[in-house]
């Protein structure tokens, strides 16, 4: 095993694996008796993206696998501008670990990527959390270009992280306040980080949510064959992935349970993040394994 | 205190308790550090349609308190034909139990009530959990004449209890079982039974339906009054009272969680009454007081 003794993502060394002609960096770090923890990244982020409230009290009980998909922080190769792209190279990386199953927290394009991987290969995943994410033919996903969004971006004073707390988290006191320290979780981290990604990055990703917005014949079919277990999450006011995405996904997904946070948007989990995680841990640790019957 | 030593719905003693010229029938057992749990039950239940998987566990760590409101069971008087008529018979009980303050879990018609109760007296509440309900102006709120309902409600075949499996459980076979176990443990009681509601009552609560879905003005603006914290849960193919009813009252009270659960309909939580009684327990037990901050 390649499991590291630090139990945080804010010491925890990037490894690097070699696989099909490409090096992916990540990092494995905790243990315990849950099965390995795959971490799917939101929109441009890298590594150091991941909260440690988030990220540590999980590896307490289970091992957790965080990714830089192709392109991003110190992974090799082109950002693919599609969600199939994406989820070609963290199949690709799963197999060149040996890992043959896992569970997965798939955030924001993560999540997308995480239904992708569970379609293409069901037997990767045990089960799914979907959190800020929308189904193929979802509705208003990630237009930087609406006014809410927009005026963030040109905010000159929001550099690095700040903006995080801006778009990630609700425009109320306690949401900013939330916002804050999640943005102090993340600085805690100072060594071995991820380069940022820049505009091409954002271009190819922003490509991908835009294929990702199509869909041909019948809407949301292809969820109904994802019949792992699944929990999904959102913030009741998250205006990068409207929480209707949400509600989407879990009337077609024959078998996930969804959980939406008040006074929170797309960083629910990380604003709720005691909540989240004994959610998600209770959710991975459950014994139910089979999805529910069929219709009769 | 008036606590009984019997800790189930199954041999709890109804108890009768005279305020305001009405005899209200009710049980209350169960006792432990939590605070005192009110009961609101749905269209024509009464106080046998509770189910013993949901009471009993939660009457471990607190008073629970089953309520036949004015007409229902062995209460005295006329069923109200407005929520708003069932809430203050509500509040007249709990003034005549001397409670001043208790939790609450409001089912269905039972939800509907306690959203009134909170708003026409919001010191009534600590925390509210609302199942299979739905906000003033709500839509397709207990259409028993749609086609998908009215077919079991003309089954001849389906006498007492049975129909509950149909009308409060998803078609596929897992919920159908789910229903089977949930009449089952309702016929557990032998004695000291209610008396049935009849087509009386059942019109009544229909015509109560009918005024909750009317609203003038801006559409569920009441909701944003009521600032308790509050936990929704449904089921996600629920056809009484649709989940989208679910989703526009944590689009709109300010300090709601949302829990939706797959293959489940009206009867959610007596289909997952462990995971219910888990979230429900924890919910009560959270030590948050106050409500998210405004906007800024």
């Amino acid at each position: 095993m390649s499991t590291t003794t630090t139990e945080s993502n804010i010491t925890a060394p990037t490894l690097f694996l070699d696989a099909s002609g490409e090096r992916y960096a990540y990092r494995r770090f905790g243990g315990g008796p849950g099965h390995p923890l795959l971490f799917l990244q939101h929109f441009t982020g890298t590594l150091d993206n991941w909260d440690p409230a988030v990220t540590d009290p999980l590896a307490a009980t289970r091992e957790v696998i965080l990714f830089d998909n192709a392109g991003i922080g110190r992974s090799s190769g082109e950002v693919p501008k599609t969600i199939a792209g994406m989820a070609k190279h963290a199949l690709t990386f799963l197999d060149g670990l040996g890992l043959k199953a896992c569970d997965v927290l798939g955030y924001s394009l993560g999540g997308m990527v995480a239904l992708q991987m569970a379609q293409d290969r069901p037997s990767t995943f045990r089960r799914i959390i979907l959190v800020g994410t929308a189904p193929r033919g979802g509705e208003d996903i990630m237009h930087l270009e609406k006014p809410s969004l927009a005026r963030h971006f040109r905010d000159p004073a929001l550099r690095g992280y700040a903006i995080l707390r801006k778009i990630f988290f609700a425009p109320t006191e306690s949401s900013q306040a939330a916002g804050e320290a999640f943005v102090g979780r993340l600085a805690q981290r100072q060594n071995d980080l991820d380069r940022p990604s820049g505009p091409d990055v954002a271009a190819n990703q922003i490509t991908a949510f835009r294929e990702w917005e199509r869909f041909t014949g019948d809407r949301f079919a292809d969820l109904r064959s994802i019949r792992h277990p699944a929990l999904v999450v959102n913030g009741v006011r998250d205006e990068m992935i409207p929480v209707s995405n949400s509600y989407r996904l879990v009337e077609n997904l024959p078998n996930a349970v969804l959980l939406v946070y008040p006074d929170a948007g797309h960083g629910s989990l990380f604003q709720f993040h005691d909540s989240f995680v004994s959610q998600a841990a209770a959710f991975l640790a459950s014994g139910q394994e089979t999805g529910p019957g069929t219709s009769q």
